[in-house]
């Protein structure tokens, strides 16, 4: 059946290069290729799994909605399914932080809600250029490409992509230099040649760039900087949020409020595109219309998505478990490391990797672990870190397992 | 249960500004308010529900998909679902028509499969200027809204957009002036100061752009005029595509193979995200992952959009039911024009329009119909054109219940 | 001697391969080869020339002032030798032609006087857009190119040049297509997609752009769409003005007041660099040393200037023999013409061209014309227009030697 | 006198507006009042009178020239004065410093060499970005401010400027951070997001930006990165070539080849406009006529540069004396810091400043200098560096006269 996607689909498709299996069933922490096989997933969806596949609390809910003929499709229509997401993230995620955004649904997608918040950063302020971080990610249209750091991404736009400038992201320079020294420099240098920036762009964890999480205090100092020179912030939480790295934000413990936050992958629940942009009050100044799009109303969506905040979110029991979890594999991912050397151990919460010095090892680990039935990426410039992100809702005995197969795969690729 | 939006949602909220109802539920051609008040939907989701709201067909096949645990969310990945969406694409709509299209699956919208044209004619040619027409709308991230006509849009990227050149549309002089004169002098004179395009890009009828249908001769002659310059055409198929104006592509009265089409809305069949971007097979020079996105399979709607195929493309029923539908309300349209002048019926197939020329009427019928249950919304860059668009499976006793109201309602506002 | 021009200047170099004689001196409508051989000069400096070489009348007071050490250089310091220029240029041209302008000096040549007037404009508007037309020539650096017509020029910016739109000069689609249609369409359609413009800016005979002259009624509703818009209207003066088409300014025929005029080449009487940015007292918004440039104030040129004003616009005998030769050559162009066919007789005043259908023909007769000691350069984006353009105080003999050797050029290449 | 400026003169005029008073003759290190008032000169033409005011030696030259009717105008032609140029530049310039440059004539000002630089770039290596340095001055054209600092005059561009990347010039963090760390991590990085540069541009010396030396040791090391990563090294030395610190070039000290060098201001040697961009054989791949400009062959300008190259440039008596005459100067400087302190001495050669922490302090000391007829600017982002380049002509007395100036003026205002 591999026949059918070599011929008739682009040859853009990646993932199906990866893992040349065909996939048919999913449940929890499972994948189940077409002839039964069961893979373990360490990926789950690049972050958009983060309840597993098909969680059954929230299928139900699905199944009834669909079944009562729901609406589904309503653009950004008021709708009862809407309403019931609005109330359930205010009650179970905005309020109890402490936090108080609009929320705006720009689209379904990551890079839907990244172009929103760009467009609402130069609208508010009246200035064109954006700073963002060395290996950043936001997406793939090209608001978010000009933000994105991969050169090969980057290189597919086609056109020059301007109106970004890129700054170091915290420990780029292996602490040779002190934070910011360079971006302050070039704010209050009013002959730097810089151009003032409406906002920052951050992630506080860099998925795709490899696994680099930034400190508290990094984050911080950012949002300081920023508030002294009136510059907006923008976290892209779309890969990190929703859990991953333990709290529902992931600039929870940095203490900070961001201007902006960009929220997809997880945000629905059950793996069915979702996207919000959250905005602070006063700075939601879109005029009606201004920015929309077809499916910003993802209905069935926002079914599970409430079901997710009442059921994930209404305590702090994923919190704490996702966060044991993750030193568990941040346990073993070091025991890895002094084991083998040429390696480090990165990531927090259940957002984690082994960054190696030879390039060439993260994917052939990737690959020595598929054929241990286990799903695991890279990432990275040069895909040199295994990245490891289980959904949260992996067991005990699921996340053993897949370690061990980890150590495993790791052990025959460098033996 | 209004004020929770007022209070949660952005001000960016537009179409519950219009119809300022609370949807539950929704059946064939109906919405019905939280108090079970049925609408009846001539608006279906802009474009996005030519089968209908839950169509029951493939709400079958949905409900046993995610019954049986399918693989909801899946990048990428082959999965059963991806290959049978594939096969029946192929054989039903591809095949028939001597099409040759691979597959792209950009991310789940319009606006990621125009990006990824947009991305890809700019690699194949190394040129970045793009032909845009009069009045085009082509979606809301950055590259797409470069190509956008309306200008309360295009102030919204807060950056210049460049790289464009809009062209005349067909009849956009009122036949006073030659189809292409301009054009074709601008791309022979080697002094014009047009940059040389990649490619062109174009609706075969406006929808957003106030239901402006081109002539199959027009099409011809842009299809020939870029062949003759080397310049690749993309039909933005997304809102006229799948069978809104009778044939599958809203280019097949043409006679023309564009070298790109761009679908989405309806392409899933049960109103949830997708989209595709058909490419020749000698263009398709994509890098593996060089474009990308979580949600690009949406495998419940590989479902959908896979029944729909079967139950609707295996034969022309549905193609020449649009078509008489299409008559009957351009019929009514005609004799409504007829009676009250100061309006033109616009449009073809099931993508039908009433254009005012005081700018202030369509916005004062659309307001009447929806006092009367029926949702129609407007058109055009001064919202002067009601825009009628029933689903394709509207019954005619729907049809002709909603033409009584828009008669009713156009009657109330000139009278 | 040529070989030390091989070796050591760059391959741009380009007129002393379509001439390839060393030049040693210069009188009049003559220049002088090292070898003594007099040629005369129907190229006249590209129109910097108007009072021919090394006018008498402006090199006494030019020897005057540099054997007496007035000053030379002095970037924009107020210098009496400026003064005398402000005051001779308000006395003999602007005062009596009822025009009321503030001169900034932006540097000594065309396109810094273009490329002040491009920021002055998008200054004042907060536009970002100009309007250009099609087979313009306003100058090499990279605003100026953007607004240029010619693809071999343009091309060498090396990056996309975005931010102009070109429209149909005057006769673009000889007559079959109304003036400004387009143009006013598009800004009447707020969904047409064009940048809203800050300006047009406009060139009324285009010389590089092939000797095209536009009807002084076509200016006036050009100038009076802009009116009506709020678009500024740049006038390029820089080859056409000085007298070259008969009176001072180019425009005054038209009877407009252009809110910004670029003037250089002839402005400064003697060759020498020199160049003004003319603005409306009420647009000179400028801040002290927004814009700036070392060579701004060429103080020699003031005082060759200055003379000029006094020599040959105190009175209009100049206006009246520049149009009274231009009509002669007309007249023997057309001869010409109505012998050959083939061919078009073009421009007004001293500016004219012959425009041959064959491609190949003008430089040919350049050729011709070059080895019978006439110099005379091809226009238009094929180089397809011969281009005569004699000094305007050419004696009645050296016109007609002059005539005589095209005539017989043209009769020796397509005998 | 002076109204006639204020009525007639644009608001942009500045420099008459720091001295406001009227020249009328000029000699050597002075400028004289049209009440023949002598003024000390320690500014120079910004550079563009390294040889003093109508120098006798070239001025003897230049009124045989005129006098004799030399070719005045002549565009690009062949001259037998533009052979004499080529021809002395090479014996006296370039042979002797072992360097192999064709020169381009890109038009007569900095701006316009620098224009041509970029483009030359570009076109060789088909990329677009360019990086430049902080506090760097480039000109005032649009390709030039792209890669300019000062944030008032790029925001006079009205267009975002984009294509360069600003990097931190020499000392830029006053030693806290390792030369060029980020610059080559940037590089090195294929997830940097920086866009891949055509070339870098920089001054060895920034006039405009604060009298900033760069060390020798940085200049090579940046020139060693460059060649590394296949970037072109431009060194745009309008303002500190033709001997302004001591050697011709100011780059020499460390030894490197650019790829191409920006020359203009004093390469004429009398203050008159004329530039050049020097290019390295094998890169120039020009086509001919692919950069114009009606000036570029100012021809008097160039006799007076070539015997400036032959007074001044065949024996290094001029260098020497420029090295001697800076030392002096420099002493100075460092005792007026050492009795006031709050200030930094600047600079070397001839290329002087004393940068002050109060950036009130330098215009003050301007000021009072030009009350005791001693003409000096001021530079840096917020003219906060008082700038010193008198001629390189200028004699011990009034070396010495000057500075005591400049010591009193600053005894003035610190006191």
């Amino acid at each position: 059946m591999n026949d059918i996607f070599a011929t008739l689909e682009s040859e853009v498709r990646s993932y199906s290069r990866t893992w040349p299996a065909v996939f048919d069933r999913a449940q929890g922490s499972h994948l189940y290729g077409e002839d039964g096989t069961p893979y373990l997933d360490f990926f789950a969806g690049a972050g958009a799994l983060n309840y597993g596949h098909n969680n059954p609390l929230l299928k139900r809910k699905l199944l009834e909605y669909i079944e009562r003929d729901g609406v589904v499709h309503g653009l950004d229509q008021a709708t009862v399914a809407k309403a019931e997401f609005l109330s359930t993230f205010h009650e179970n995620v905005l309020a109890p932080r402490g936090l108080n955004y609009k929320v705006q649904f720009p689209g379904p997608t990551g890079t839907n809600s990244v172009e929103s918040a760009l467009k609402l950063v130069r609208k508010i302020t009246g200035k064109e250029s954006v700073i963002s971080f060395t290996n950043a990610f936001h997406g793939m249209t090209l608001g978010s490409l000009s933000v994105t750091g991969n050169s090969m991404k980057r290189g597919g736009a086609g056109i020059p992509l301007v109106h970004a400038t890129p700054m170091p992201y915290d420990n780029y320079f292996d602490g040779q230099y002190p934070d910011f020294l360079y971006f302050e420099r070039l704010l209050e240098d009013s002959g730097s040649g810089l151009n003032e920036p409406a906002a920052v762009i951050v992630e506080t964890l860099q998925g795709e760039g490899g696994i680099n999480s930034s400190r508290p205090e990094w984050l911080r100092a950012l949002y300081e900087l920023c508030q002294s020179h009136g510059i907006l912030m923008i976290v892209d939480d779309v890969q990190m949020g929703c859990g991953r790295t333990g709290p529902f934000f992931s600039f929870e413990e940095a203490g900070i409020q961001p201007d902006i936050v960009c929220l997809s992958k997880s945000i629905g629940g059950y793996g069915m595109p979702l996207a919000t942009t959250l905005i602070k009050p006063e700075l939601d100044v879109w005029e009606p219309g201004e920015h929309n799009g077809t499916f910003r109303g993802n209905n069935p969506a926002f079914v599970t998505a409430s079901e997710a905040f009442r059921q994930y979110w209404s305590d702090d029991k994923l919190e704490k478990s996702t966060i044991a979890k993750g030193e568990r594999v941040g346990q073993v991912l070091q025991e890895i490391v002094d084991t083998h050397g040429g390696a480090v151990a990165k990531g927090r919460g259940l957002a984690r990797g082994l960054g190696f010095e030879d390039t060439n090892v993260a994917g052939k680990v990737s690959k020595a672990a598929f054929d241990r039935k286990l799903l695991m990426e890279t990432s990275g410039p040069d895909s040199e870190v295994l990245k490891i992100m289980p959904p949260l809702t992996v067991s005990d005995e699921e996340l053993e397992q897949g370690l061990r197969i980890v150590r495993e795969s790791v052990q025959e690729v460098l033996a």
